[in-house]
């Protein structure tokens, strides 16, 4: 390592930590790891730090520095078959890199191009790069506004205490006119739904008009809260081009639409921020085009990231991808999307200044999904989101929302649901229907 | 394959083609490809068409269908590491979907979700999924603006015909305050420089203010104008919180910026578009946070549709991953996203609504980089966005500036680049400086 790498590495102690966020990446080089780690710093700061025949040096203020690097292994292969052609030793580190907050403020897409850009993914030496976490200095959180709600203010807005939130996609998601849609998340909330949502799929359309549909849904949930006694939720999806998001948000406030979802990486987490800002409602963020670039573990963005992401942004809950085969995901990946929502985002046990968001893993969820979940993350703090367990169900939504509760009963008496099954219907044909 | 299943294929010649985009993918499964396709358009349209109870059917207005399947071979092991368990058999596949434009509108947010959502890269079957292009209607293109200047606009702007712009990233990219930032560009400028850039790291921060560095330089690239005789542009990075990028639009160009830079998916697609509506200069844009999703040649997105979408949301120029060993990108993946700037957006050779984008690939670049890139790409019509070869040049900026010039200027002669030097010292230096 010569003189010019060396300024690409801080002794521990010897950075103010509060100016610095922390990216900690797993990397595979072809190169020295000191090497590599050095040019990742300077590619994704100080790329050039001295005009030519001037003499200064931008490192000691602007660039990124390695405060931790640890060789895992020297791999026999490359961990990807991509973006690597000569090679004769393989070195698979983990580096953590104290970036400067001075370099790009409290803002999320100059946070973004810092630590998953340009610099970061095409790095001399180093074929194969995944941002693994983000660690922030609490008084650079405090600059973010977080979500307005949490998971306290979320329990409160929807009077839903000691177990975890019953959210429901009412299906048919596409095509349905507001009439039937309506008639259906009605049905929904009588057997006891908490959160009658839009699929991530319906949009402002000619076929339902966001106006419309949000002002029908908002008269039936109330209609429900007065036939129930209970707080009745519609969380509508008010996705479109960033140039509308607030538009649709005073629409659907104005109509009873009382929690708002927005697909987040799809939209851009910029936008939800500026949704969170204007916002009187819960936000919720769904999580299409997150798989692309989290899947795989050798390259490009862990989800856990993109949680905190969202969480800085703003959302008071966050649907992400659960247990089950058909989420194809890593079981300690959605444990990780939990503890991102809820954990402190700063250095390990420091006080956090943005809220905790309330996570909700998402894919095929019925009553059977309550108990492992509800094992897994050791806490009621958390949604599960059904589609078809609900809207499916045979005996109708009404039926289908009866059986989460009977699924929670179950587990609250100790009960198998088998057992339970025996005198609860909706539930005995909720098990018949998702394990046939 | 059952009756459900077929309902999700069409027959050609039978769908309306000017209501659907056209999405294709790559996918690998361990089911049936026909089985597997089936699943895919069902998990990202109509995943459940009816109500319980009900006789009715959404799928024949708001499916997506499979209007072409071609099974490419049966691997022997799976193309991914990652998200596969049990398997049997293998197949690997081509498949184009019929996407029903009636359920997204022309939304980009709407359109990402349905093209790379949930529903995408969670089909029951499928643990391999890239999605390598999409193809539009005319009448759907005709809703969005496209490029407000396109190639044609921006060779009017800067003045610059019958060759490749140059453009050039002002280093050192962090940390210099406004007046000697301002000092290097103005050198660069009377050396020919076409467009004189921010670094996509570049942001609005207390030690470059925003306002401060466009006022600068903007009065300096009007001064080099009049030295020069010559167009001079300075690209100024406008990335930002969204509801601070009309903002800065307005400052930098009420200072003399005379195009601005947007780091598109790090800041968002949709937010761009509302700048596109807005704009009074050209945009470009920076591909930060392309590479985690787009690299892997069996996962993910390719970059050719993120071009394309850029293109959509209304970039004038598109700086992508270029040739040479650092950017690590195919020679075969470069070449697509330039079509994706320059052809038609529509089947075939229909004519295209949207103008076409500059095609900017970019990385590490020198003069000796013109002549291939000229070779590839078989048109002028492309810009190359070197930094240090042009801020890092010996002789500095100016001689940087000219070395770009001379080097395309022994294309022109059809001399070598070497012989070209020989009279020409900023080429001279510049040979030695790149390929020492």
């Amino acid at each position: 390592m010569n003189s010019d790498q060396k300024a690409f590495f801080a002794e521990p102690g010897t950075l103010d930590m509060s100016d610095y966020v922390v990216l900690d990446y797993f990397f595979e080089s072809t190169v020295e790891p000191a090497e590599a780690a050095a040019h990742l710093c300077q590619e994704q700061s100080t790329a050039q730090w001295k005009r030519v025949g001037v003499d200064e040096d931008m490192r000691p203020r602007h660039a990124a520095k390695v405060i931790d690097l640890i060789v895992e292994r020297n791999p026999a292969q490359p961990c990807i078959p991509f973006q690597i052609e000569a090679w004769t030793k393989l070195w698979a580190c983990r580096v953590k890199i104290a970036y400067p907050i001075r370099n790009i403020g409290a803002s999320i897409p100059n946070l973004i191009t810092a630590a998953c850009g340009e610099g970061a993914f095409f790095s001399p030496g180093i074929h194969a790069i995944k941002l693994h976490d983000i660690i922030f200095p609490a008084g650079y959180l405090e600059q973010f506004e977080g979500p307005k709600f949490g998971v306290a203010g979320l329990r409160e807005w929807t009077g839903v205490h000691h177990r975890p939130l019953f959210f429901g996609v009412i299906k048919p998601n596409i095509g349905l006119a507001p009439e039937p849609f309506r008639d259906i998340a009605y049905e929904s909330w009588l057997g006891g739904l908490d959160v009658a949502k839009d699929d991530e799929l319906i949009f402002d359309s000619a076929w339902s008009p966001f106006e419309k549909r949000t002002r029908l849904l908002g008269e039936a949930r109330r209609d429900a809260e007065q036939k129930t006694g209970k707080k009745c939720c519609y969380l509508a999806n008010i996705t479109d081009e960033v140039d509308r998001l607030i538009e649709l948000h005073d629409i659907g406030v104005r109509n009873g639409a009382n929690m708002l979802m927005i697909n987040a990486m799809a939209t851009g987490l910029s936008a939800a921020r500026m949704v969170r800002k204007h916002t009187e409602v819960p936000l919720v963020a769904h999580f299409d085009f997150v798989a692309p670039f989290s899947k795989s573990p050798y390259y490009g963005v862990h989800s856990r990231v993109i949680t905190k992401l969202q969480r800085l942004a703003g959302f008071d809950a966050i649907i992400f991808a659960g247990m089950g085969a058909r989420m194809k995901t890593y079981r300690s990946a959605v444990l990780d999307d939990v503890k991102a929502c809820r954990d402190t985002l700063c250095p390990a046990d420091a006080g956090c200044p943005v809220k905790a968001a309330l996570p909700v893993p998402g894919g095929s969820q019925w009553a059977g999904s309550l108990a492992p979940l509800h094992q897994d993350i050791g806490s009621t703090d958390f949604a599960i989101v059904p589609g078809r367990a609900v809207f499916g169900h045979p005996g109708g939504p009404r039926a289908g929302a009866i059986s989460l509760h009977q699924g929670w009963d179950a587990i609250k008496t100790g009960v198998s649901l088998a057992d339970y099954a025996r005198e609860h219907q909706e539930l005995a044909m909720s098990i018949r229907h998702n394990t046939q």
